[in-house]
Formats: structure tokens, C-alpha cells, sequence
């Protein structure tokens, strides 16, 4: 089921030829820094009024700019990176489930994993006779792969599912069941959690008052579990690096509603992390590959500017700066950005002015706000820029901060209310001329 | 059945140390009246602009401080107090039904009356020979708790249900009948409202389309009612004061989330009238008793400051003043507030400032605005002031009102969008990472 608000976008939208670009500065946002002030600012600043973002401020004050403060989830909620994703995607983080392990676990190859696959995260790990845990990460192994492809080959199939297991790195790995049949991930981990304990039995949670036998799809999963990891034991019973397997987390990769079905938009996704890219496969939207930095999204933005009408370009650095806590290191995040916009926005890869934008909206906002002075994730808005050739404006921010962003024309936003402003700024979105019967 | 929003932020709030204080001046904002004007502002001013506010501005301009304006309800709507403060902390009062009548019955001493119950307002009233009404207020008569006892002792059940009435001031009081058989308080008032009318018969409110005795719950409680009022008029009969009592307004006590246990917060209420104590009552607040007017609220919030780790503290006063169309008392209301906030706020009980607060998070806001040049509530958006230990804002806002609160960082809230903030910024809501299984 279409949550409603999308239903209504979905209804309204029509394919043109116009291009959004959609820049998501992840952390964007700040506070004032107490030992970063001003003769004007002697209480401090925050990291966007400190650094010097020559570009980001013209494209603020363009004549065809409208600036605001957005809540990615909503008013007061700290928002986690993929539900405040979500919520700028126009996908109501309240009504949307999207746990984070399912949708990192959704940037694997293409075809390992789809909709409604069961999948876990494991550890190689090492037990004793007993079959006691005495070390849950098997000494930090490097040959995974090895036997991850020894697992895959001697236990393709329990009970008629297929299973397989990815090795990431080291111990770590994505265990996947496929969905043929209906399998049910509501079960317990088998990992114990710490060394010096048995390896746990999966069981389907059972929720007060339910019976464990009514859950049939989770005790045939909890079977599964059970019996692979019984017999990964005896596959890997000679093995020196590492002789079971346990498992945390299990879930199943969420079937959301296409970004580009939904909005009549042909969407691609430049990101190098696996977060922003699993959750933009989960999307729909063509994940492009071949980045290794942000330099490089770059590029590969303006290999395939003739390919796709919608893009959105992800910036990780400023966030992981502010989590640090690390004020001139997010300013340089920052200024890096800047430095880096006209080749992203403009015509002219040196410079912009008036007419010069390669698209037709641009938007430039972040998924929460990251404060250095607090170094964590913060329910604070973020500073939002819209540029649009198609609406001439009449908003009088001069710098693209915090500070600035609260007396814009766009005003207060919440995450799911931004696409249809984009959308209509990019005359993609119909007159709402009320509900009428399909 | 929580409602989908208050379950949320109940799945995200923690215990933490800290404390989070919140003042609600009654009727706090006002409109601008034009026989008080200024150069500044020649076609008046507003209460808040009139009056001498050193420490609210102090508070407001506070660089831990952020302002905006918040409509209780919901936009657009003129809030009742109930509604009002439901709104404000975090109960939709689109979804939370509370009645006001029910809400002021449930200040009634502890143990008189508890969830579930059955409760109505009455009159004694005097009747004659043919049960016309001829006085719905006895001749406003003194001796109602003579008559409550006699009447309690008489008739302490009916058809199986405790009753009880409970006089409250001159004719009038609570009537109630406890909650232990599953009775429905769908029923008519036996009040005919105006002199020379027959007592009514208290019968099922059926709505188009039901039949009357599909009712059950509510044909025993109509029953119960019209053999207490015949039983009454049989024990009065002799009474020279009154001979009858009539019952209007039929409800019950109702049953909504505890607010410490949906915040995780151990919360007191401090207020001196029946309505808010009730309300606080009903939301699972400890209701503090001792105070007769607004010093000594401050002495109970000083004198209990270490036993809980969230305060309401609640002032009447500015709505009493802005109902009376009183413009110079409201002022003098809120210029007296202004004198007390050092004591209830600071460490230092004759000023503040940096780092001066007693709590990690401090809102000054209303339940709605009473504007003295209108005389009523209104539909107005209210100055909220938010100041947090914690986090460094850039709001620039340099007197609390409603002028100066147009451009504050939080811009215009709605009464439910308040509470997360106020967790959020005292570290007590956990980042939203989208929905998990349980």
C-alpha cells in the first residue's frame, strides 16, 4: 500500500524534459562553535558562517533561489541517515519501514539480494569443543571469501530455500535466504553477543499472549537457521581460521514504492557509501557505479548528465568531520564542497552566474544536521537551497547559513513536503485540482 | 489505542539525568490595543510589548535560547484550555478525547473518582408537586454537603453500582457512578436547563440509523440515573433547601497514556486551578499540593526540585486579566511572572546568565492566546521560548514578542511538535532510525 501523500504525488507527476539535481550534504547542517567566534559573531558560529563558500552563497542569493530550514523526518526528531533520506525522498519516515542493516545489506551486487529476501549480518567465529564461543571475530581472519565460497558450494539449499553467504570483510558478513518461500525473519540472533557463551538457537519472537507455533514462517526460518548453522560447523570443522558461524539481526529488504514510477522521473544515484547507495537500490533508482570519492561522483555526474532527468548526488565528508568533532575539519568539508560547485551545477565549470546552470532545479540541503560543538547527529533543521529556471523568486538570503536560512521564502519544511516543491519547480508536478474517482 | 505519533516518540525516549522545566502562562499572547500605542508602535501594542520584561527578554535573547510561535491545537483553531494543554504536551487533541467537565471532576480528592468511571455535573434544584423545575439552583442553597451525606448514606447503589455525589459549591457538584460493570455514559441530561420544565428522563443518545436498545451500557446507565433521581426525590422530600437533583453532561474520566511512562519522565504538576491539576492528574503526573497562587507554585517547584526531572508549572493569571478585557492588569499579570523567573529558573534567585539555569531545559510558552482587546481566547499563534544546556542556536530573537517571535529559529509549531523538541534537546530522544521490529 501507497502511503496517501505519495499516492497524491504519484497521481499528480508527468514526465518533461527537464533535469533536477537533487545534493544532499550529508550533516550539513551546524551550531555555533564557542571557540570559533567573531567580532559579529563573538558567542561563535557555526561551521557554514565560519567557512568561506564563495559559490554556495551566490547560488543563495541567485535571482532564481529560494532558501529555507528543512526537517528531514519531522519538527524535533533526530533523524538517523536513512530516515532522513527517506523523508527527502517524500517517503514518510513514520509510515516507512527501512532498518538499516536490510538496506546497507541492499548495496551488494546486483542480484544477490531482492525484495523480501530474508537477510542477516555474521560472524566467522571460533568454539570449542562445546560448542562455547571463545572468540566471536575468529581473530579478525582474512580469508572470508575462501570460505564463504566452501559454504556456498557444500550448502547451497536447507528445507528447498536457497541460501548463501557474502563475506564483507575480515569476519564480517550478509547471510541471505531467498524468498521463494514464505519465510518469516521475525526470530532471534544465535549470537550470543559475548565470548564464553553457547551459540544461541534461533526461535520466532513470540509477543505476549501469541503462540510459537501459530508463527509458521518464522519457526521454518528459525529451522533454516538452525540446521545451516549445524552444518557450516562440519563444513568448517578442520578449518584453522574460523569453525562456525553465528547471526545477527535478521530482517527482510523492504519493497518500497520506486522513486521513479512513483514520480515519473528516470533517477540515478551518485554515492560511494553503502547506506545512500543500498537505500537508492531499494529505490529503484539506478545506482551508478565507480566512485571512489567525492571528485569522482563528480565526474561520473557529468559522464551521465544526457542519462537521466534526476540525480542525487551524495557528500558524506562534512558529517563524518562534525561526528569527529572536528569544527575546521568540517569547515574544510565544507569549502572543498564549494570549491567544487560550479562543476557540478554550472555550464561553466569555473564559475556560474545568471542562465549558466546545467539544470533546471537544483536543490541543495542535508539529511540532518551534524554539529561539530555536539558531534553526533542533532534534531536541529537544515539550511535548504532551491534554485529553479522556471520560477523567479523573491528571496533575499545573502549566505547559505543557518542563521540566514530562517528569514527565507521557503520557511520551515518537513522532508516528505520537499519533492513536490521540486517537482513543481521543475513543472513536472499537475494542478491539484482535488481528488477525483480513478 | 496510543495514538500512531505518542507511540513513536514513546518507542524514542530514554530516562537521562536531565531536567526539563515547563512554564505555561495562561492566555499568554495578545493582539495590539490600540488605546496602548507608542511612537514605535502608534497603533498600540501588544501586553507583551507593553510591559517591563527585563528577564523574559533576558531569557529570550539568551544565547541557549530559540524562539518561534506555536499554535497549540492546530493552526487556524481558538484552543479551550483542556485542548490547549493537551496539545502542548504532545496528545492530539484531535485524537485524545477529554471533556472539560470530566477533566476538572478528576481533581477531586484521590480515590474518589478513577478511570472508567461515570461522572455528571448536578444541581439540587427545587421542584414542585408536579416535578416541574421551578428553581435549577435551589435559591442558590448552602447546606449541599448536608444534603450529599444524607443522600450518600441513603442510596450508595443502584441496580448493582456504587453512586456517590459530591457537593461542591452551593447547589452544585459531581455526580458518579464507579466503573465496575460496563456501563456508557451516551446518555441525555435529566437537566431541563431552563425553569418550569418537567426533570427529563436520562435515555441513550442514538444516532441515525441505531437502535435505542442496541445500547446496553448506555440503557443501565440511563437507568440508574432516572432510579437515582426518583429515589432522591424521595429522600429530599422533606428537605426545606432542596427537593431534587437534576444531572447534565454525562462523560467519563478518560483513559489516556501516562505521560511519564510515555516519556520516560518522573513529572510533576504544579498549578492551583481544578482543570489543570485534573489534567495532570489524568495524564499520571504527581499533582503537587500546597500552593494558593503563583509564589508559592515557585516555592514548590524550588522545594521539589530534586524529586523530579520534568515540571509543569502553570500561571492563570494573564488569561484571568485578558478575559476581563483587562489590557493594564494582563500587563501588571505578566510584569509579575517577569519578577519570579529568576527564582524559578536561576541558581542565583535575583538574576540569571550564562550558565545560570537550574534546568537543562526550560519552555516559557501558553496554552493559547487571550488577548485583552478581544476579551476571549483566540485563535493566535503563542511566543514559546525554548532555552537548552545543551545546544548552541543561532536564533537572534532580542525580546519575547509576538513580533520578535515571527523570525526565531523555530518559526510556527503546532502544540504536538513541541514535546520531541523539548526530549530532543534535553538528550532524551533517541535518533529516529526508521521502524525496527520491536
Amino acid at each position: 500500500m501507497m502511503e496517501k501523500r505519495l499516492q497524491l504525488v504519484s497521481r499528480l507527476s508527468r514526465p518533461t524534459e527537464s533535469k533536477i539535481l537533487f545534493i544532499v550534504i550529508d550533516g550539513l547542517g551546524g551550531l555555533r562553535h564557542p571557540e570559533y567566534g567573531s567580532e559579529k559573531y563573538p558567542k561563535g558560529m557555526t561551521e557554514l558562517q565560519y567557512a568561506n563558500l564563495p559559490n554556495l552563497d551566490r547560488f543563495a542569493r541567485h535571482e532564481l533561489s529560494q532558501c529555507g530550514l528543512i526537517y528531514p523526518v519531522r519538527r524535533g526528531y533526530t533523524p538517523g541517515s536513512a530516515a532522513g533520506h527517506l523523508g527527502l525522498f517524500g517517503y514518510d519516515p513514520f509510515y516507512y519501514e527501512a532498518g538499516r542493516g536490510a538496506i546497507e545489506a541492499a548495496d551488494l551486487p546486483q542480484g544477490e539480494i531482492g525484495i523480501g529476501d530474508i537477510i542477516a549480518r555474521f560472524n566467522f567465529c571460533t568454539i570449542d569443543e562445546r560448542r562455547r564461543v571463545v572468540d566471536r571475530r575468529a581473530g579478525r581472519m582474512t580469508d572470508g571469501k575462501r570460505l564463504a565460497k566452501i559454504l556456498n558450494e557444500k550448502i547451497p539449499k536447507i528445507n528447498g530455500a536457497r541460501t548463501k553467504i557474502i563475506s564483507t570483510k575480515e569476519h564480517r558478513g550478509v547471510f541471505i535466504i531467498k524468498a521463494e518461500v514464505g519465510l518469516d525473519p521475525k526470530i532471534t540472533d544465535t549470537d550470543p553477543q559475548v565470548n564464553g557463551k553457547m551459540i544461541l538457537k534461533a526461535r520466532p519472537i513470540v509477543n505476549p499472549g501469541e503462540r510459537e507455533d501459530a508463527q509458521l514462517g518464522a519457526m521454518q526460518a528459525a529451522d533454516i537457521v538452525n540446521i545451516y548453522t549445524s552444518k557450516a560447523e562440519e563444513v568448517l570443522r578442520k578449518e584453522s581460521s574460523a569453525n562456525a558461524v553465528i547471526f545477527r539481526g535478521f530482517s527482510t529488504i523492504p519493497d518500497l514504492p520506486k522513486f521513479s514510477a512513483v514520480y515519473c522521473l528516470n533517477a540515478a544515484a551518485i554515492a560511494v557509501y553503502p547506506l545512500y547507495r543500498g537505500l537508492a537500490r531499494i529505490l529503484g533508482m539506478a545506482v551508478l557505479d565507480g566512485a571512489k570519492n567525492f571528485e569522482e561522483e563528480v565526474k561520473l555526474l557529468n559522464e551521465h548528465y544526457d542519462d537521466y532527468d534526476f540525480f542525487y548526488l551524495h557528500y558524506k565528508d562534512p558529517d563524518a568531520r562534525g561526528e569527529d568533532g572536528d569544527f575546521l575539519g568540517k569547515v574544510k568539508t565544507l569549502e572543498h564542497f564549494d570549491g567544487l560547485l560550479p562543476q557540478i551545477i554550472s555550464e561553466n565549470s569555473t564559475k556560474f552566474g545568471k542562465g549558466e546552470f546545467k539544470f533546471d532545479v537544483i536543490a541543495i540541503t542535508g539529511d540532518h544536521s551534524t554539529p561539530s560543538v555536539v558531534g553526533a547527529h542533532t534534531q536541529h533543521s537544515v539550511p535548504l537551497a532551491i534554485n529553479s529556471n522556471f520560477m523567479k523568486g523573491y528571496d533575499t538570503t545573502r549566505h547559505f547559513t543557518e542563521e540566514e536560512c530562517i528569514s527565507g521564502l521557503l520557511g520551515r519544511l518537513e522532508g516528505i513536503e520537499l519533492m513536490p516543491f521540486l517537482l513543481s519547480n521543475a513543472r513536472k508536478l499537475n494542478k491539484f485540482e482535488g481528488f477525483e474517482r480513478d
